[in-house]
Parts: structure tokens; sequence; C-alpha cells
């Protein structure tokens, strides 16, 4: 995979050969993204086949189990981590034959195709959340949703590629988003390859310019959403959205239906990741540590956006409005 | 004066000898903070005098004018740089004699006064704020307002101070402050001087902890304040207001009365300074830049926050609630 903890200075790839590397690798954000870190874990559990020394299907398929619960618990607040660990698994239990090796074989083939259907997820997206976007529109958008945060193409940004491609003139502010800077690093990247123009702001700038009357459109992913509407995404999110709706201006969440999770009933339920007070305090400005030597910080890595700030949410399947109980339950099922 | 962008790192007191090198300080932040900028500009006047050739009283005069508006375009949102040279400028124009020399003394005279109210007004204006500050508060506070932002200790940070100094227990989230890091650099710098509890937030958290139901109050200054209670602040005080009026949390601008321009009927008609994208570009985190090499950034330095988002605004004279046309007019008279 591609370390995105060195983009956009370097473009190094790295390699993996156990789930526990897998696992630590998305806990530190070598990869990130909702779909990407499923992606990642799917393919963590093709290799702890491999690790395995089962002789048999069945015992495999208990050194599969234990692999799951690693790789789930990697990081708590995207669900698309643990709905792809179980799909694999899941597949792996249905899995007719009694030789291990062939499983192992099964499970890789079967984490390739939750790849590739990754890609084609994205680009269905893409075509329903495009037509949302007019000519000449300026779009706000927050964190990496592109194909770094995906297996390709992306889910939010894949909307913005999408509309420039099909020859609508856009403009994007990129939120820097703060802390991992994942806007300032990756999606200004992405957009430099794709030729798209862009301007960075600070996550709290957007709410100026939609003011300004200079907003026509505010998109983001999601990592969870459940079954009310309530989206949970990067932090910064929330506020973005409370800005958008203040100003009249559209806000839609873009994710696959593999993020939405209707066991739970709102975004209260959701388990937020609080991360190391150092992604706050290890900034430098001119090459100084601008922090306090002791200074103390907090670190919530999402927030959960209530779904009345929610004008839309673009899944594969198409658009879901509200009330997203029978439109969310309908993309589910639209397969 | 203390070179603010090299703190906390380093603590390094400057001085200047000219009115342009004052005037330069102002714009490039070496002085930042409304009230702090109006003293400086205050004895930049005085120095102007100091530098001019004049023989005469008039001659002075003539070319502390010219100084003036010199001095007044350092920066242009915050009203107090204008306030106070204005306020010199006119004691100089009243100044009964005709000797230059005098006037010179005079002049200075005259900014040594500004400043020594500056840290009256502030002390009575923490008195007022104080009231509204409840044992046990956890306060999110924008930008840097404490002592470095004026002459002396501080307007909403010298709200927090007091209610510390009256043996309530308090917690600050700091606002970080992007683009420039007021919050983690200088508020956080403060806080550990008083040995007040904090903790260092990014800007876009502040809406998570308020869902969370952990922050009791918001508290921000102004650099210009409308007859119609508009507040104009450092970038990101609309957001942040709107999050704490979502939440039903009290935000309190907390600013002197020289900061309240009443010939502008509304937000709208404030001049908002737009900075070096740069600001925003040449962020570090673990030594390595992090934008793309050719990547474009916006740099707005202030927002405005409609009047309907402010709770109150505490000045030196007490207190202003809506309906703020009134109230804030009853301010400016209490003197």
């Amino acid at each position: 995979m591609i370390d995105q903890r060195l983009l956009p200075e370097t473009f190094t790839v790295v390699s993996y050969r156990s789930h526990l590397e897998v696992a630590r690798a998305i806990t530190d954000m070598v990869v990130r993204g909702a779909p990407a870190i499923g992606a990642a874990a799917a393919f963590g559990l093709a290799l702890a086949g491999f690790e395995s020394r089962a002789q048999t299907a069945g015992e495999l398929f208990s050194d599969l189990q234990s692999a799951a619960i690693t790789l789930k618990a990697a990081r708590p607040t995207a669900v698309n981590l643990a709905w792809a660990v179980e799909r694999i698994l899941q597949s792996a239990a249905r899995f007719p034959g009694s030789s291990a090796d062939e499983m192992r074989a099964f499970v890789l083939s079967e984490a390739q195709q939750l790849a590739d259907e990754d890609v084609e997820v994205n680009k269905r997206m893409a075509a329903h959340g495009a037509e949302l976007i007019a000519d000449g529109d300026t779009i706000v958008h927050h964190c990496n949703t592109g194909a770094l945060a995906t297996v390709d193409w992306g889910t939010a940004l894949g909307v913005i590629r999408m509309a420039w491609e099909q020859g609508k003139k856009i403009h994007v502010l990129v939120d820097e988003t703060r802390p991992r800077l994942q806007g300032a690093r990756l999606t200004a990247w992405e957009l430099e390859q794709y030729g798209i123009p862009y301007e960075i702001i600070s996550d709290n700038m957007s709410g100026y310019f939609m003011r300004a009357g200079k907003v026509q459109k505010v998109l983001f992913g999601a990592d969870r959403i459940t079954a009310n509407g309530d989206v949970a995404n990067k932090i910064g999110t929330y506020m973005l959205a409370l800005a958008a709706n203040d100003n009249g201006i559209p806000a839609y969440s873009v994710a696959p239906t593999s993020t939405i999770d209707l066991s739970l009933a709102h975004g209260g339920l959701i388990p937020i990741e609080e991360r190391n007070p150092a992604e706050v305090l290890d900034i430098q400005l001119a090459g100084e540590r601008v922090t306090p030597r002791n200074a103390k910080a907090r670190n919530p890595a999402f927030d959960v956006t209530p779904h009345r700030l929610i004008t839309g949410i673009v899944t594969e399947n198409g658009v879901a409005y509200p009330p997203f109980e029978q439109s969310l339950r309908k993309m589910m099922n639209a397969k």
C-alpha cells in the first residue's frame, strides 16, 4: 500500500507480510479512509490465512476468526473495517471444501473481489453525485475522500472528479483538516494530479466563504452512518455542516452502503476514536514547534453530524434524502 | 514590545525608533491583538513626533497627521488601531502651546495614558465578565486575548484569569486558531504562566465537545463591533459561535468600548483583511512541509459573527445584551 503519511513529499509503496502488520498500518494511518481500510483489512485476513499452519479448512477458519478480531480492533469508528472483515469471514464460513490451501486461495480471491467491487461502487456513487453538481459550483470538501481513501476513484472527491470529467467548471475549497491535514496533504495532491482548480483553507474559514456567497455545495465522506441518517465522519464535519445549514447550502455525505450501519439507531451510539494528543501538539511553523513544552491536548478523530444538517447521502444505489429511516433502507436493498 | 512571533520558544523584547518600524511591526504581527496594536500605534505616533524636524507645534501636527495615515493603514479590521491613533491626534489638535518640543512630550504622555487606561479598562471588563463564569465551567476560548493581546491583563482571557483568581475551578479548551496558531502558541503559554488548566484542541473540534455536553461557556474577543452587535473577530469565530448556538451554550464577546464602531450599521461593512496564503501553506508536521509545492490557499484573517449568535458583549462598562442597538450605545455613554 501507499504510505499516506509521507505524501505529498514522498511516494512510497510498502508491503506487509502479516495481518498484525496490516492492523498496525491501519492504526498508524499508513492507510486511511473508510473504504481503503476495509479493503486493507480484507487482504490482512487473506494474509492471516497464509500465516496459519492449519492443516484443514476447519482449523484455518478458527485462525481467521482470531485474526478478524485483531483487524476489526485496529480502528473503532469506520464501520467499513468491520463490514469488510465480516464479509470475508462469512464467505470463508460458507467455503464448501476441507482443504486448507484451497480455503487460503478462496479467501484471497474474496478479498480481491471486495477490492474490485469498491472501485465499481465508487464510480456508481460518483455518477449519482455528479448529477447534483452544477457548472460553476464552488465546493467545500473536508478531509481526503479520493483514490487514496478508497481502493480507487473516491467517494466525495470521486463526485468532484466525475463532475470535472463531465466538463463542469468547478472550484474546490479544500479544508486542510486538522490535525492530520489530510486535506492539505492528500486532497490537494490528488487535485493537482487531476488538474482540478482548488485552494486550501483552514477548517475555520469555510463559514466565512459561505457567508460571502462564494460556496454552492459542501461534500464529505462518512465513516459510519446510522439508521436515522446521522453521519460519523472526520472531526470538523459537524461544524462544517452547521455552517452550510446556516447559509442554506446543500451538504452531502458520499459513502457506499457498506458505511451504513442499520444496527445503530442514532449517531450517539457510534464509538468515537480519540487519538494521541501529539497529533495536535506536534505542529510546526517555520521549523519551530509552536506549543509549550508541557502543553496538553485532546484529539477526537471523528464527530457525528446530526441528520437534520444532512441534505442527502449519495450511495452507489442512488441519493438518499430525508426521512433517512426509509431512504437508507431502500438504498441497502437496492443492490 | 515582545516579539509575539517567536513565542513560546523564545521571549524577545524588541525596540523600534520610528513610526514606520512600528507600522511594519503591526502589519507583520510582531504585535497583535486589537487593544495591543492600538497602544502600539499610539506610541508609534509619539515616535513620529520625535522623528519630525518641525520647529513649531503647527508644523509638528502636520507631520503627526501624515504618520497617522501610515499607522492606521497597518491593519484594516481592528478599529482600536484607528481609534487609538485618532484619539492621540485629537488630543494633539487641542494642544494649547506653540512649542514643538512641548507638543512632542504631550503626545508621548497621551500615548502613555492610553496604555495605562487599557490595563484599567481590561480589569473592569474582567470583573464584569467573571460574574458570568460559574465554578466548574469548561470554557472554549478562541485566538489569544490575554496580556499579550492587550497592554496587560487581557479581554476574554482576562475574564478567565479573573474567574480563576476568584477561586472558581475552571478548565479551558484552547482553540489552536489556525493559521497563525495564536491559541496553541500564545494562549497556552499564558495559561501555563497563570497555572490555569487547559487542553489545546483543533478549531474544528469544539463542536464535538459541545455536543458531548462538556462545554458551559464560549469566550472570544473582538476586533470591531458594529452598531447592531455584529462582531468581527479572528477567523473561525463565526463557526465557533454557530456551534455554541446549536448547543444552547452562551457565547460572549469581550471587548473594550474602543472596539465598538457605531459608525457602521452592520458587520457586512467591516473591511476584512486577507493575508498572505503562505500563512496557511507553510505548515509542517514532523519537520516536513505538508502541502504540495504549487498549492494555492486563501487566508481571510477575520470573519463576522452575526449578532443573533452573540449572547452578550462584555465591556468595561458592563455587559450589553440584545437588542444591541440600544445596549451598545448605553455602554458607550456610561463612562
